[in-house]
């Protein structure tokens, strides 16, 4: 159950005394009462100071606009980054997928057991492959083929979708195609992929042939916000497991999925739950 | 390296609005910077609230009498639990141990690589077996035989040493007798016991043996306050380790033995630095 | 893919020399190749002797026959149990599950992908809520209500169903019902319940409140055979994930539901797969 | 507690059908007996087949030369590669270190355990730091400086010591200079190195600073037989744990020396016990 009462602030700003003081008291004047907060001061307290607060406040709601008219001096005075945000607004996400499902399937899954706190908006592919499965659970399905000469036009019409859908972030869930710095801009640290590597290592295309090759111990998957460079944006979530000699590059395929939709939903989850602040190309994740 | 100017105010209170908010502002105003905290409320704000607070306070030590004297006024507003501790004033450890050396070892090695953050001051055997080993590092090694008939008399003596040598915490790591609860009334959540078995399963002696004839399929070890009911005090940390059919009982105890070395050594490194809370018979840890 | 050809040959006997050399013989006059084989002897070659033996041979299905008649003479000569399978031959699943989904879905998804290598044959419920879901993947669903009244009858007509759909074995999947000791005699070694804790600990129902009052650090979920004792049959696999302060028993639930789908579809595959043998009242895994 | 009667076979040849009734026989006829056995068949039978088997032989030491003579002959025929070593027979080691502990004294500590099946013949290093604590166990330490100018000189003595001390495999325990392919040569797929990544990511220096840039969630370590090229060789083990964002790159290396010297002492003790088989460019462990 999300309370319609409980809000979130997130806090980045230059660390200096008083920060926490002046947060909490204008939270406590405005009869907000603190129920988790995580905070983290990079450089021992002489760099940059971020922070995420969960508060109940009755009506809030209501309440909402006047708080943020307040709240905007003291970020000014702080030189903050901030946002303030109702847990009952959950964000709208657009999933996008090619043929294979174990990730699509993960993410449609926890959001029906509760367990993703979002709206899935719509779901966006360029297979009609799993069509009936997403409309039978009432959410929108739509087909945009994508070849080299149509990339442009898919785009655009894929941009058209979300901004009528009013999404919030977008997914790639084991989504085949790579999207145009253009298409980037709209979503700034606000598309989310599941690469199948432990990142750094593995970058570009069939990471499991190429850890078969290396003969590595243990194979992993890596949740990260895309950015114009391949592979290497801001890492919210990594995990591994061990394999052996018993295992053919088909196995780490199919042992990888099952590491791939945990560490996807996971990162999609602290995304809605506005868990991850960015920090230059690395994420805080809160959570 | 533990910064002289660095200081931790540890609190538990019924929760309420306003303890933050009256807590930072205590430490603001007395020029602290906040470094690091951690904040737990139960029962979603409306039970226990908890923290652990890192903060940087020029010449802290010369200054800390009157810190305390001033919290001690918050404090009773707010009905606090609370302490205020310099981190440059390093908690004295005694061990006490028996034949088996693999967690002293891990506790030695800790502390010479600088990662424990602690005195040793003294350990304590029931067997002469770790005297050179254990002196060689410049620590103190009594040996005090326990036998059914002496055990009174041994307490005795080691809570006599445990004075002199200005003890804060003992660490029982693999020390195979029963502490009665009158030595226990000396040091309450303040020894720390390695138990062999994932608690609560395998209470009692011999738990490699048990989870063999059981047919478990990880192994583990349990960190945990010592209290008067055996193998039931609140848990401060534990982990495990997957095992397979080609393990006899020899090699769960010796596999077992890496476990309870990294767990021990976890738990105690976090009560030194002053990272658990009790509530009622469990742990917070903010780690 | 599962090729036609492939064939498993499990044993269980006596330890003594000449065993292997007298099986491999066997598959080799047979022109049987062994392209994978796992073995573990007892009491280090004084126990029992167990093997998986995976092999190729042209022409497999057709001439099952005639390979158990000859071995059948070996394995008289040694005492031992042993099944020939051929791995085309897929095992015939009946999931029972009450109203909790989680458990079933991953069956689902695990054999809709391809992974988990069974006939799921039926699906028998105590409630009517997933009959849309199980029918739409082309699975049987039947509803059987049970009350204390009609447990008896009920069992019957589940058995009368597990025989009708030629089911192989039965899976527990958060079924929410004690079975009699009567229906687990038609199913030796071949009804896998997955239960919500790290057994043996937090034996019985509600083991994540149980977990929660505790205080442990890591919950768990334990796969194992159904005996007539509660909780106490061959553990077949067991897994665990780390947990905090901040969970109360309604995140324990919620997170170890995840641990729960896992650990149940591993052991139903490893049984699917004749990766699980029985010594005693443990379980030997070749996988 | 190592039998003297137990042996082990190892072998590597091309596959096919008759190979393990062959090596069974063999042993057999022989009156050994197989207490445990892993085997490999690379691409389902149709590549290469890998074997390690541990038997037990009445006066085995004595019959060796005999045993070996008579396996010649199988081995010729299925172009085996091969060796059959007595458990009792140690490998004797000799350790590489800097000024970094951790990892050597892991191995001391496993040694003195009785842990690691092997002698430690002597300790190598380029600085006198662990002279004390190493000839305190009774084993040999060796200073042997190295300058850009004096390396070959070094390397001519280190490989002249390794000889006089009976060497059978060569430990970089943090043995921070790079052996020139001629030293290397010397001691093929029986140098082990410990790199503190979980490679490839990372190759080279400093990985953990590397790590702490890229924003990883999980750092890593790697230990592997070194080849010419830099941190490139086989893989025989790694291992990895979870970091946040609270931790800088001195909590990376101070965390991360914990993983090293486990991966390491694994990858060591396997080796030790004859469980790596070389494929390529790749491990086969046998554990």
């Amino acid at each position: 159950m999300i309370a319609t009462d409980v809000g979130r602030l997130l806090i980045s700003c230059p660390d200096r005394p008083g920060v926490v003081a002046t947060v909490s008291h204008f939270l406590f004047d405005h009869g907000a009462n603190i129920i988790h907060a995580d905070q983290h001061s990079t450089e021992r307290g002489h760099g940059t100071f971020l922070t995420r607060i969960e508060f109940q406040l009755p009506n809030l709601e209501a309440q909402l606009p006047d708080l943020e008219q307040t709240f905007k001096q003291i970020a000014g005075r702080f030189g903050m980054e901030w946002r303030l945000a109702s847990a009952a607004h959950k964000k709208r996400l657009a999933i996008f997928v090619s043929r294979q499902e174990h990730a699509l399937l993960e993410l449609l899954w926890q959001h029906r057991a509760g367990d993703l706190k979002a709206d899935l908006a719509l779901v966006i592919s360029n297979h009609p492959t799993h069509k009936a499965l997403v409309e039978r659970q009432g959410i929108a399905y739509v087909h945009i083929p994508v070849t080299s000469g149509t990339k442009a036009q898919a785009e655009q019409e894929q941009l058209r979708l979300l901004d009528e859908y009013r999404v919030d972030a977008v997914v790639l869930a084991r989504y085949m195609q790579v999207l145009s710095p253009r298409f980037l801009q709209h979503y700034p640290a606000r598309i989310i992929n599941i690469h199948h590597s432990f990142l750094p290592a593995f970058v570009g295309a069939n990471p499991y042939q190429a850890a078969y090759d290396r003969g590595v111990k243990l194979i992993g998957a890596t949740a990260h916000y895309v950015t114009e460079e391949l592979d290497a944006g801001p890492i919210i979530e990594q995990d591994v497991r061990r394999i052996d000699h018993r295992h053919d590059p088909d196995d780490l395929r199919r042992l990888g999925r099952y590491i791939e939709r945990v560490v996807l939903a996971r990162a999609v989850g602290w995304h809605c739950e506005d868990r991850v602040l960015l920090h230059g190309n690395k994420t805080i994740v809160f959570n």
